[in-house]
């Protein structure tokens, strides 16, 4: 009996997502066949279907692998706000990350995809909106820790303003994906700006604010 | 020979455009079929073809449709505001109309699809981003005139705050399809008091804020 090695398996089947992400990227989702699939991660099909029994189920792997991305990222941000870090600071970091990673005509595709798909495969949907309640409920508790040291407004309701920024980072990135005319160097900063405006108490002035930024 | 009465037509191929929304949301764009789309609007194919000559070409009119009427909420705002309408008053009813007539899982996976399908056909990118980079520059001079009059502060880039008011609704409409835990009340009043916080001058009193709301 041949033994398995769990490293090398998440290993292949990394490449296989990978090598999915590049068709799906391409041809979009339903376009894409097993076969493409195969043909790019140089797998033969029979081998594939040990790793993924559909491609659905590869672009669920594909969803999980940013969910948790993004996951690692709203943990290590509270951990250092909690250490003391600069709330602004960590949140402008946790912003450049996103910009980096999501604002690109290639993730905007997949976003687009995503939720074009979601729509239409309830068993998929329930999972994707599962994994953003569990992304803003993250996300919650990174502006309650601001809250708590008082460097957002504390009449701001938590759960509204983590809906509101993620759905423009949203907004921005699937915005990025077909209108070439802003930079991911405005996106960045406009993300910024506007995450400041929103969230810090009325009472500063724009002086005050002027000086932190 | 026939004569062509030019109001019929427009009504006519108002009905089959309605008609393959239907199958769109139900089937998505790829894997509905003319043939499906004849027999929801009760035609036959070869006088389909007399209104339109593909499936591209009714999500093209699909997705016009849809940006006149954004630009008829915007131009009529505009002239409101310029008339001495309250500003932020007139902002509210244009997020409200945004609210009933995007935030819906029928209109989401709409804009879903219409993204995904602008992301793989070059030529519906070009028209779709030419599209939004109208409807943003008439956002702007909405803006504009809010900074006129100082109910806007006056250090924001215009270009800057409506993209990213835009992106704030564009996200809001694609999350509220898929995840169903806000409702359109919550986020109407989320959209109006994220617009408040991120555009009021920064020197108003949280006190002064309120009062207006």
């Amino acid at each position: 009996m041949r033994t398995v090695n769990p490293q090398k398996v998440e290993i292949r089947k990394r490449e296989i997502v990978e090598a999915a992400k590049i068709c799906f990227e391409q041809r979009g989702f339903h376009s894409t066949t097993m076969a493409e699939i195969c043909a790019k991660a140089s797998i033969s099909p029979g081998a594939l279907y040990r790793y993924f029994d559909s491609k659905e189920s590869i672009i669920a792997a594909m969803a999980e692998d940013d969910q948790f991305r993004a996951m690692q990222s709203f943990k290590s941000a509270l951990s250092e706000i909690q250490n003391g870090a600069d709330f602004f600071q960590t949140m402008d970091k946790l912003l450049d990350d996103v910009v980096t990673n999501y604002c690109t005509k290639e993730q905007g595709a997949m976003a687009a995809e995503l939720i074009s798909e979601a729509m239409r495969n309830p068993i998929f949907a329930e999972s994707c909106s599962r994994a953003y309640m569990d992304l803003h409920s993250h996300f919650c508790a990174i502006l309650e820790c601001g809250q708590k040291l008082r460097h957002i407004d504390e009449s701001l309701n938590i759960a509204e303003a983590a809906t509101m920024i993620m759905a423009s980072v949203d907004g921005m990135v699937l915005r990025m994906a077909f209108c070439g005319d802003v930079s991911n160097i405005e996106a960045s900063r406009w993300l910024k700006n506007f995450c400041q405006r929103y969230l810090s108490p009325k009472s500063q002035t724009q002086s005050q604010i002027k000086n932190r930024a």
